[in-house]
């Protein structure tokens, strides 16, 4: 049986584990990332990967990492939530385990995982889009990652989808992700329970009050009981997050979507207006079949078990 | 020498024609396209593709088409401005003319015919987009055209860049060919030229004095004398297309886009907003190479070109 070790590196924790060949996960152990300091990120990384080794024989490791990761996949060139920029984060981390690392987009490696062992197997082409604080993806196409010419592909939450709409961290106005994602869910549900309050009672009971005070969460168990502006939230969001699958279908025409992150978590809620505008939005949609939309099987996990995997097959 | 013949199947002409495996063109025939007539469609093909087997020793044909072809590459399941519903396009064709057919989406056709021998040779990941009246377009990712799990990838023209906006042909809204095609660059000559007639005149004089009769050729030729109408709706469209163009690198990371179709014989009147547009959009700009902007090389061959090279790779 062979054993590598994949890591989840995110801007709050870095998640290290060994993982077997069908993709199970033998140990794992999880730290805080000291995501202002590019130096100690690697030495968090590698401190976990040496641990680990001391315990089991593994051959190499995967490093899923959110960030722009160059087509060598070894060196993250920008990660915003993390202070790498033009990090050797392979050549490191070997250095300091003694044994082979791959890097790749966090995204990208949970996509392989999903397509591999999770809800996207049997599908030669297969989107993975990560619903959570923002928008992350990963493309499998023709049964193979699609990284792009220079390592960068697979950032839809990156694509205009309202001229001159809501700022983004990318510096650019009205990507997808900001009307998509679970901050698009807060942010509608605070400003539901802004202008109508006397219709967000359940909103503002949850949240302690104040508009300010509403989280995801909240808007997932709200609209669970069946209060009707929790779910005016999940129809709002499901549908920006339908019409985005459809113009990625425009362009990609995958045999199936994959929706993980933890927004998907809150299953049909999202889901159904999603499929629903999925469904009204896919050009062509008479002449042609469409694609199911489907949930991530591997939760959080996904980008680690991708790591490893895609460290085995390196 | 390996012969093949490349067929163009467009709304308006059928072109056919003998290309030798260089990508030269022996002899090309071109036909009106009966195209309210299925089965007359399929007949003017097979008798042009007859004629030309009379004079040359062939292996097989290749068929581009302004539709959706299924993953078969056999059937046509629906083509706009043809009256073809599926439609078993390469079963007939063979069955008139005795040789091995191959049908392909034309703008995956000039796609491939570019990136072979064209403006996109040595790019593993190119797209073309061709900017006519619509926008279509073909992907070659990975060194091969990639089709999608039912063919009907690549049509970005399609995805929707403004919600609730422009009416397109496909029955949606807001599609990225309403802004960023000839048809656009018409409908914004027609509206400045109502709106700000003193600043038309031009334009106007050109078109015979009404805005109505403002074509393409026309605000080509005012934008190249220097005209500041002419000029301002080149740019205007040129933004919309490097702004999607910044939304497909987003997704795609190619190495190069190429341009082609009627509009992109204007040149830089089009590529300079173009290109403007996409470097201040790209989403990361700051941190990764920008993809090459260029014009296609093959003109209006280039669908009949890459369907004979596809009917003989087929």
């Amino acid at each position: 049986m062979s054993l590598t070790i994949g890591v989840d590196v995110g801007g709050t924790k870095i998640a290290a584990g060994v993982v077997d060949d069908g993709g199970s996960i033998i140990e794992m152990m999880k730290r805080p990332t000291p995501a202002a300091n590019a130096a100690g990120t690697i030495e968090v990384i590698s401190e976990s990967v040496r641990e680990l080794l001391g315990r089991y024989d593994v051959e190499a490791v995967g490093i899923g990492a959110a960030g722009f990761v160059d087509e060598s996949r070894s060196a993250v060139a920008f990660a915003p939530n993390l202070s790498w920029r033009h990090e050797a984060v392979a050549r490191k981390v070997e250095e300091r385990v003694g044994r082979p690392v791959v890097v790749e987009n966090d995204g990208n490696a949970a996509a392989w995982a999903e397509s591999r062992m999770g809800a996207g197997r049997g599908h030669e082409h297969m989107l993975l889009i990560t619903v959570g604080t923002g928008i992350g993806a990963g493309f499998v196409l023709n049964g193979a990652l699609y990284r792009g010419r220079w390592g960068h592909a697979a950032e839809p939450g990156h694509v205009r989808v309202v001229p001159d709409g809501r700022l983004c961290g990318c510096g650019n106005r009205g990507c997808w992700e900001q009307y998509a994602s679970g901050n698009a869910l807060v942010a509608e549900a605070r400003e539901f329970a802004r202008r109508s309050p006397g219709a967000a009672v359940r909103l503002l009971q949850l949240a302690g009050g104040t508009p300010e005070g509403i989280t995801g969460p909240d808007v997932t168990t709200a609209a669970r009981e069946g209060d009707a502006a929790a779910l005016r939230c999940f129809e709002i969001v499901g549908q920006w997050l339908g019409q985005g699958l459809a113009d990625l279908a425009a362009v990609l025409d995958p045999g199936c979507f994959v929706l993980g992150g933890g927004v998907s978590e809150s299953g049909d809620l999202l889901l159904n207006p999603a499929r629903d505008a999925f469904a009204s939005a896919l050009t062509g949609r008479n002449y042609r079949p469409h694609a199911p939309i489907v949930l991530a099987e591997l939760g959080a996990d996904a980008g680690l078990i991708g790591a490893s995997d895609l460290a085995r097959k390196r």
